[in-house]
C-alpha cells in the first residue's frame, strides 16, 4: 500500500506528458485518438523490460531506464524504416515502490518520446506482486513502398551494418563484475540511441531489408537468411567492433540497436558513411563467419531469452 | 531455464496466429506492417495484467485468461465507439513454466482476436523474475464525428448503463471464500465480453459520451462528472444489479466492462434495449446516489490500483 493513489500518480504525470501533432485526444480518455497521415502504412511493435531480467534497478538512474524502454521500440520501428509516431506504455510498481523511482521512470520515457518525436498518448499504471515491470507499444507510419523487411535480402547484396556493435554486452559484463564501465561504453546499455533517423536515410538510398541487432549480429544475419531464403556470409575482420568490447559481444551479445542491413552494392554506397560493409548474401541457408586464415564458422542462434547462459538483454 | 527456446515457443504460436484484412506483415519482422482505413483516427489503449494482482492461476484456465487480457483492451475501444483492428501482446513468463499454460493463454487470445475481428499482429515473450504477466495494446479506428469521449456529457443529460452490474465483482468475492460461482457469475469475471457492437450501436444511436465500467460504476460516474464539467446523479433503484450480485459490487466492484453513457433522452431512447436509464447529469461537479426514501450519499473513489482494500482487479 502507498501513500499515493493511482489517480494522484497518474493526474501528475499526465502535466509531464507534453501532447503532439495529430493528437486529437492523449491520456485521460478509454483510449488515444491519433490522426493518421493519409497512404501510409500503420506500423506496431512491442517491447516489454523486466525487473532482474532485463535490467537491475541499482546498475543506473531511473531516467536511463525509462528512455531505454522507449527506445527500444523505437529501434524496431526503425528497422521497418517507420517514421515513429506515438507510444503508450504499461507499467506495473511493486508494493511500496519509490516515487522518485516511479517518477524518474516517466521522466525518462518523455524524454525519449520528445527526442524522436512521438509521443506518449496513454498506458496503463498497475501494482506489481513481484519486479517491477515496463512495457511499452510504438506506432509510426512507413510508405508500404519504402519498408524495411527482413525477408527483402537477395543473392548478391551486400551486408552492411550502422555504427559500433557489442559495447552493450561489454558494459554488462564489466557491471557484472562489479565494474564502472567508461560513460561511453555504458550509455550504450543504458541508454541506447534508436537508428530512427538513419533508417529513414538507408530507405533513401535505396536499401529495402533491414533488422535491428537487438539480440547480436548472429542472431540478425540468420534471421535475414532464413527470412529471406538465402545465406549471409559475415567477414571477421571487416565487424566494427566497440572500443572496449570484442567480436564475441558484437557477435553473440546483443542490445546494441544498431541497424543490420542487406541491399545492392550501389544502395550500399549511397548510403555512405552511416554504413559498414560486412558481408555479402549467397545462395543456401544460415550464416557463417570467414577470419583472414579462410577458416568458416557457422554462427548459432545469439541471445533467446529462455536459453540465456549469458546475462538477460531486453 | 526451459527445454523449449523462445524461437520454438514463437514459431509454435505463429502458427496458431490467423492473418486479417490489412496486414500487410504479421508476426516475425521487427515490427507489424497494417494498412489504415481513410479518413478515420486511429484509437490506441494499453492494459496490463500481473498474476498475484490481477488474476490467479488457480481461478481458471489460462485460455480464460489469455481472453480476457485481450478483451479489457476491446473494452477501452468499445468505450470510445471505435471499430477493433489489431492487437500486440507482450507476455513475461516465469523460470519453469508450464508449456500448456502460455499455450492457452495464447490460444485465448486468439479467440478473443478472432471473435472480435481484431487480429494479433505482434507481439514479445520475455522471461519474468517473477509473476506471470501480459500486456496487450489494441488499436482501432473510428470517425472523429462519431468518437465516445468521457468529457461529452452536458447538463440535462440522461445516465444509462448496458447490462447488468456487479457480476464480477460478486464472482470474486465467492471465490475468495474458497467457493466456485454459478458459471454464469463466474464467466462475468473470467471471461469478460467486451461491449464492442452495442457501442457502436450507440454511436448510431446519437450518443457521445460514454465510458467502460472497469472499476466500477461510481468511479465511471466520477469520471465522466470530473471531465465534463458537471455532476451526475443515479438512482439506487434504477441501478441494473447482477443476480448474485449486490448494489455495493455494482457502484465499487468493477470489472464488469459493461459501458456507461450520457446522452439526451432522445438519443437514449433510440438505443432501446441495449440500456437501462440510470440517473441524470446536473450543475456541478461530483456523483451522488439517490435512494427512494429520499437519502443523497456522496460516491466516492471505487477500485484505484495502490489504494485496494478490496481484493485486486484489472
Amino acid at each position: 500500500m502507498n501513500a499515493q493513489s493511482e489517480q494522484d500518480l497518474v493526474a501528475r504525470w499526465r502535466k509531464r506528458i507534453p501532447g503532439g501533432a495529430g493528437v486529437v485526444l492523449g491520456p485521460g480518455d478509454d483510449a488515444a485518438l491519433i490522426e493518421v497521415p493519409p497512404g501510409e502504412l500503420l506500423v506496431v511493435t512491442t517491447d516489454m523490460l523486466v525487473e532482474g531480467v532485463h535490467f537491475r534497478r541499482d546498475w543506473g538512474e531511473a531516467d536511463d531506464l525509462g528512455w531505454k524502454s522507449a527506445a527500444v521500440n523505437l529501434s524496431d520501428l526503425a528497422a521497418m524504416g517507420a517514421r515513429p509516431g506515438y507510444m503508450v506504455a504499461a507499467v506495473a510498481l511493486p508494493d511500496g515502490f519509490a516515487s522518485a523511482f516511479a517518477d524518474g521512470l516517466v521522466q525518462g520515457l518523455v524524454e525519449c518520446a520528445r527526442a524522436f518525436d512521438s509521443p506518449l498518448v496513454g498506458g496503463d499504471t498497475v501494482r506489481s506482486s513481484g519486479p517491477y515491470v515496463i512495457s511499452v507499444t510504438a506506432v509510426g507510419f512507413v510508405a508500404r513502398a519504402v519498408a524495411l523487411r527482413r525477408d527483402a535480402a537477395r543473392v548478391g547484396d551486400v551486408v552492411a551494418v550502422t555504427g559500433h556493435l557489442g559495447g552493450a554486452a561489454a558494459a554488462l559484463r564489466i557491471m557484472n563484475g562489479g565494474e564502472i564501465p567508461d560513460p561511453r561504453l555504458g550509455a550504450r546499455l543504458l541508454r541506447p540511441v534508436p537508428r530512427v533517423r538513419e533508417a529513414r536515410e538507408l530507405a533513401a538510398a535505396g536499401l529495402r531489408c533491414a533488422i535491428d541487432c537487438s539480440d547480436g549480429l548472429s542472431r540478425s544475419a540468420l534471421l535475414i537468411a532464413h527470412e529471406s531464403g538465402c545465406a549471409l556470409e559475415l567477414d571477421a575482420e571487416r565487424i566494427p567492433v566497440q572500443e572496449g568490447a570484442t567480436i564475441a559481444d558484437a557477435l553473440d551479445g546483443g542490445e546494441d540497436y544498431e541497424l543490420v542491413v542487406a541491399g545492392p552494392a550501389a544502395a550500399i554506397e549511397r548510403a555512405g558513411p552511416l554504413l559498414t560493409a560486412v558481408g555479402r548474401v549467397r545462395a543456401g541457408s544460415g550464416a557463417e563467419l570467414l577470419t583472414t586464415d579462410g577458416k568458416r564458422t557457422r554462427l548459432l542462434g545469439g541471445y533467446d531469452a529462455f536459453e540465456a547462459t549469458t546475462p538477460p538483454r531486453a
